[in-house]
């Protein structure tokens, strides 16, 4: 009794295909990511998610490495690899460099002790965060 | 049977007092916040979260505002609204605009719904991100 | 060093066995799950968690279904494969479709974004929700 | 320096009050909800989102009252005070009973603990689970 | 349309007046904690939660102290205010000093922290710990 | 485009050399375990997690098996699968017994619930506990 499988792309069609082609083109990779594979299961799901992320991820105000880095931060928080990996990829693929990265883990390292060390003493929000 | 009570400012002596005047001065602030008053329960580990944190949110490969972004996104993720608050006031004062942190914001919820939807799906790690 | 070892079928005894013996014919299955295998490690831990479980798991006002996919959202969120694949199996032994799996996730997906989106704008409470 | 404010209904213009107009006619609600109007400081995010939401808790192989008792479940374990009291209010108001409510929230807690128990016993999985 | 409200002493009866007794007598209190009124919706829920943490928290190969500082511990991590304001009374009432309870927030700190740096780094786990 | 890699013993120079060294000679064990070789990938974070790690781990007012149960707790309840492994190893070398262990994670297990039971019920905190 599996879970779902990934949809291969020689299998995609409608929707599904024309999702696929266009993260190939717009991200220049010649092989679509397992993700989109297994989302793929659920056409609408690819989709939507696919045109939320190009729609969120794009420069704005912030430069997509920058963008990338935040994403993996929220990766590593909550603990997820495949996550973790295929942003890291992404971010050095955007032009984030070792340095950036390793900088970017150690905010996430001490925030997440100091998250909790606000937790632990119940510490009450200043007047002027309010 | 109250828990712990913040330290204040004209109660600081010895190793507190001096974390909290370099607080002050560092920061160029008049009033040391509520986090590192009731960490001052624990002088050795106001001293050493003070140190930590200085090190590791000085500007580096990244710039101080990244850096205020990435920590104010774990904060979020970890539901942690003291947190949240304050290091939203940091970026702030650091020169982030609003639309960056609303950038930053869709970011983060962006990244916790995929994650999820990799565990969901139990996708397996791509052959290049390994 | 090892970390605990699952208790084989063969080595049960007392109330181990009585619970293996119980766990396989409530189930109908021929096999004790791993899950189980290795709570035997603590008598007293299996006993309690295999009766909470049965209690809880039961049919009631809402059906064993829906409480399998409320499970299961759970431990996605909880980023816990075992249990995400072991109550998806279970889901579907008892009735579950697989559109049914997929529109499951989809809620997760977004409701673990909406989560973090009300952390970030710090949402008030609407006074009807009061 | 406060946090993002409300943007309230008579402030509304172009795609924000469209959104809010329909969240009120489909929802036959009077008032729109905080969670709305905070998001509404990003218009195309309060677009994308409510669009979303929309997409995923219809009627489908799940009915709405399932689909709102599930949204439920993952914001209790995210310890979402909002987003639980609002779902557990649409939850009711879409025809769930006590009873039900009270049965999710077993199901949230048992499964909490079990997830919990895998981990800590670093349970390894079944081969019919694979 | 309110959430659940707690059951008062005066409204207890049948299963709830006798656990409520219990608690009251084996922990040497006059009034019933709030969790415990509000589990009271749910009698089922209210008896078997409190014969399991009966159970669990008693004195065995470890004290009554530690237990309740590990289930702080969690709290902390787990962001729960009111688990972790009512434990480390508990703990306070159990015989634990402002000492040990400073003492468990730093382990509990750069436990969070050393998490995600594991995560976040991707470490492999050693042989000598398989 | 892999992740960090480990950093050898036989390529340590400089501060990471003297860290390992130090990890070695304090701990009495003959290889660096993987956290502090990953964590080398950046001197400064390995110098400051092992500086503040020995600082919080040494006997105080609660002694070295006690915190390193309540670091096992808390890398259970994040789902930290090497965390759980190696500081699991560390308690038993302290003298943790196997009944230590299993009581340690039976409180965890029923913390874990129990928070998510407040959250659910959205139990107000009790007058004595503020």
């Amino acid at each position: 009794m599996p879970m779902f499988k990934p949809i291969q792309e020689n299998e995609a069609k409608g929707k599904v295909k024309e999702v696929f082609d266009e993260i190939k083109s717009s991200r220049k990779i010649t092989e679509v990511p397992n993700f989109w594979k297994y989302l793929a299961n659920s056409p609408e799901t690819l989709e939507r998610t696919w045109s939320s992320l190009k729609q969120v991820m794009k420069e704005g105000a912030l430069d997509p490495v920058t963008k990338e880095l935040i994403y993996v931060a929220v990766s590593i928080t909550n603990s997820c690899e495949y996550c973790t990996r295929s942003h890291t990829a992404a971010a050095k693929k955007k032009g984030a460099t070792e340095d950036m990265i390793k900088e970017m883990i150690d905010v996430v390292g001490i925030a997440n002790q100091n998250n909790k060390l606000v937790e632990a003493y119940q510490v009450e929000v200043d007047e002027i965060y309010k």
